[in-house]
């Protein structure tokens, strides 16, 4: 299937790069959640390539327009379809992708799944473009939350870009506190002169660099989750690896478990005051795939654009032989800067999922 | 929900540690398929404990009984339900987890999600016992498999057990020449000793030890796969973390894409005979969610067993006061030993899902 | 797929008519319900043969036992899973029914579903015998209810059997106030000699009937249901047809809607003291796929039994000519003695489905 | 939920009566299916008001702009949304409706539902206004399955309007000869006249009128359906049920089937020739939920519309109070005129989502 959601919410999302629009439709909202233009108009500019020096040229406003499910400034309740006009294509950037597969994108995995009837257009369907639906899904998630549940924060950082590291795990108190830029969010805020200059290097090299970035969710109560296929992990990953460039998802201390024993990895739980904590956080705030209280915190590694210009070596799809390609078109050098609220969005749907209220469920009781 | 999942094929996982048993229903299989007794046998027992000196002392025989969907030796294609008895369980080693949570277990999290209702004997369908029925459906799947696509190979590997370290990396066209033994499958295969003296070590010291083990398919048709929210990886990560202990997992070069550039990153096509192939495979066979014919590759990390014997700090659930608790029941010291079968069932599950075909697909065309 | 609901409750059924055995896993139930053996026995009592002078000789005992999700007199949560043996069992009845089909049954449409591989014994998955863990499913759902909604009471009657009709509508008042036999409902109680007359002659003339029951809900709160693929209608609907032999489903006036003008068929609204009421109720409880707070109330049809013992023409299965058939066999003259907690398990499951609160739910406010 | 439909095939309905727009997207389209923009256009314009004498004086052009998932004429495969904007709004026309329920409508159900929110002008997303998304998945599904089973016939008849009745059961061998009118299908053509007579009347009274339409499916291959919550009935009635004022839905010869023994219900099975065929059709084409070959018939009825101007008695939502309500706005006396093309898409969407293929089914073969 792919393209919809169906759990307690159900998100469908649609489009191409290069077609008339793309967008979402979003259903179960729980009705009467105001949304406000500003808090979803930042949103969407935090992963616009508008105003970001080193993103792609294709600048597109990605102007929402709300087409049903919100009356009166609240959700309805009902379907709430949002759209998004593709403004600045430039469709002839891509006509030799017709024919040769770019290295690292679903060109040619694309090509076979749809018998050659997908559109190819800068990567159609399977476009970093098709992250703007994405995060308006996650936009209007975060304001449901921020009614249903307003203690939990979604929260992102750069761990590393490039060659270039910040601090790798915080203690779990420190995840409240983080005071954060919101465009390009860094622990070590001075490291970021740093990074832009591995992006540039890469950018004039006809390269691209990727990272890795954590996010975090704090303010969960304890006990949310379902066992194996609905644990929180599975479904969180689930709704990120949907976005196209990520290879990697690990909770808590993560991979780096692997040389952990049992006495160190057990997280202690211990009485601070009335609340229950762990001393240490190496489970992700996740025990048996439901949350324990503490900050769920995962990381997950986002590869270098494949898009570059340089020439790659490849194939003909239609001819079946080898070929040369020299990938044009308008590209992001890294997609680190503009992929936190698409990280945040995965995490905003999972967590409203597996807390959405209905009126049904407030009018039984 | 948790426990049922519904795709193309339907899979019902059921049961607790020490109730009456365990068990798997699975619906929507291709009728006709044979599946050999003494295949699914070696299966079950490469996950049992029984025969392996390292592992718990609760040696459990776990043979399946089939209750339906299974007539004259083949699938009927309606449920197949397998039930495992629950025969060897010692109750009361878990008196005092009733009030006692283990730290790095879900009996927090679950007494809270349940309300205080939830079976906590052994973890009850938080135990590791549940992967039992797991294994069967990943048995079952691997029969479909043998059938509708008899090239796809479905194996596993350590990686790393504690600090010993196997090559991580392998070229993919290792993979399908690898030679492993089933029941400890090593690329490097004089390491074996160090790593179980890593588990002697640990179990001497009442502590436990984890790893990494690596999955991979071969011989997948590219083309396989959708976008989005089903994507292989989307299915495959999800299938993955419901497995008690697995808190990471990464595709092809996963986390160490991170430091890679794009030059590096993509693996660029070329026809090898009349073959489409990639030279490199740090993208594990997935390109945008979809495979393009090259190994599927991926890694997880399972934690060291959190039941350890030591003293650990904990809270008592029912005055929510703190408290000191030792383990005793029965432990695995290192369950990387029987998780072999486990994860492969999940990629057999993922495969096999995307693969299944019904009459009807067959007639209809 | 079909034997597994996924909605907000998981129902996965399971077994053949003379297998080893058949039975129903149910998932997230709420945690903590008390279950009565009593009550589940009555109810699974209500569907067996055993004790009814008319039903078929075949009396199996239909003892259910539950392997999970049952701890101390109490659901936990997670899957319930309950087995009923096949304990009575003449295979050999069925020999001829691998070659020749039996018209009005799933015989042939099975056969070539399952591309010869199905269970062909007394129908297999197909046998009315697999209403026995869809009974169970719905006994549970039914002591679920008890506990979340103890107003809403679900019920049922028969309006004709044969040629012997009662009174097809009945005024929305006198639902709750209806006192009838469990095992045979009738409103008009002195009719039940009369239907059983057109049992006991169909059975001399070795033939079968059918009629039409109609089932109920009182004590639904107005608001509970959703718009399109998830109106109550669809959803209650799409359980009913499910039970084999049932050919049609009507709500409120249903098919003698066709001949009512608007003026006839709206149901008023007035202010009965504090409540909202309609002065008739056409439209069965529902408006736009949602209760409106009176009583829900649908007829469904069941034809008569399939299985007769007078000689049918039919066809051979493997030679593809033209056969006698003379069914064998044990079987009932009218299911509908059999019928009443089947139905009630449709209607109880859809409700228990929209109306089921977790922990989760209850934490969380 | 509600709006998701979810099982082979994706289908997200979004929209209000009186908001910017409505639409559908529909997912897992197989791809490289050419749309004929006059066949969709004319399934759109059956459905319209436009042209019809007796229909609301509301005139919607509905005219579909395709977004995403049609290129070069052809399905992509990937999610293909259509949009249609209102532009005939009268919204101040249900100025009084946010105030008084209208009876037979899901006006008070509705309210409830959405705790107030959800957007009431014309019934919001109740409003019968849904059903144009609804035919425009409808009219893809009958383009896919021209391509995919080209000799299935979908189409619908009036059995019944007020009191006209034609034929009710027509021979399995007619079905594939029928040669209707496709605005008004009509055995006995020359009803035609009688029956737009009802409506005048209904017109001139302030009221309105109902009746019974058949929809039929030919050209089915047998062995299509699954058994329990998939049979065809279970999907195809879920489905219809979904359509606002549908109260009953029968299959074959329905309610009927209550009079008729065993002996005249079965349908013998016979060879005509190299096919298997039935003598009678009273199972509507379908044994245990899967087709036999014969043409699938079924019923539904049509409840007369809740919309009429006289005075009727209701509630005040906000106040629970007695009201008097005349509903003025724009309004069809008898919504059978335009519900042809709605039965159709419903037997069009759940015969398409069964015989779906995707790319991976053919190639994996």
């Amino acid at each position: 299937m792919g393209s919809i959601f169906k759990r307690n919410l159900g998100i469908s999302i649609f489009g191409e790069s290069h077609g008339a629009g793309i967008g979402a439709v979003i259903d179960n909202l729980p009705p009467g959640i105001p949304i406000d233009p500003g808090a979803l108009e930042l949103e969407m500019k935090r992963r616009s390539a508008a105003g970001k020096q080193l993103a792609t040229p294709r600048k597109e406003k990605d102007q929402v327009e709300i087409l049903s499910g919100f009356f009166n400034g609240r959700t309805t309740g009902t379907p709430l379809c949002g759209v998004i006009r593709n403004t600045n294509t430039k469709s002839r950037d891509y006509d030799n992708i017709s024919r040769n597969a770019r290295p690292g994108h679903a060109d040619y995995s694309g090509y076979l799944r749809y018998d050659g009837y997908n559109d190819y257009r800068g990567g159609g369907h399977f476009s970093g473009r098709l992250t703007a639906p994405f995060v308006f899904a996650g936009a209007v998630c975060k304001a449901v939350l921020s009614e249903i549940a307003p203690n939990v924060i979604v929260g992102s950082r750069v761990v590393s870009l490039g060659k270039v590291n910040d601090q790798k795990h915080l203690a779990p108190e420190q995840y409240p506190l983080l005071d954060m830029d919101m465009e390009f969010p860094l622990y070590t805020a001075e490291l970021k002169e740093k990074m832009m200059r591995e992006i540039e290097t890469a950018k004039a090299e006809d390269n691209s660099v990727g990272g890795i970035v954590e996010g975090f969710i704090t303010g969960l109560p304890a006990g949310i989750g379902d066992p194996f296929f609905d644990s929180i992990e599975s479904v969180l990953s689930g709704l990120l690896f949907s976005i196209p460039g990520i290879k990697g998802v690990e909770f808590g201390a993560g991979f780096d478990l692997a040389e952990m024993t049992g006495a160190e990895a057990n997280d202690a739980f211990f009485m601070d005051n009335q609340t229950v904590k762990t001393r240490t956080n190496y489970n992700g705030g996740l025990n048996g795939g439901i949350t324990n209280g503490m900050p769920v915190v995962f990381r997950t590694v986002i590869k270098a654009t494949p898009s570059i210009s340089r020439q790659q070596e490849t194939i003909d799809l239609t001819d079946r032989t080898n070929a040369i390609l020299s990938v044009t078109g308008r590209h992001d050098p890294c997609i680190l800067l503009r992929v936190f609220p698409v990280i945040e969005a995965a995490a905003a749907i999972c967590i409203c999922d597996f807390m959405v209220k209905t009126w049904r469920d407030n009018s039984v009781k």
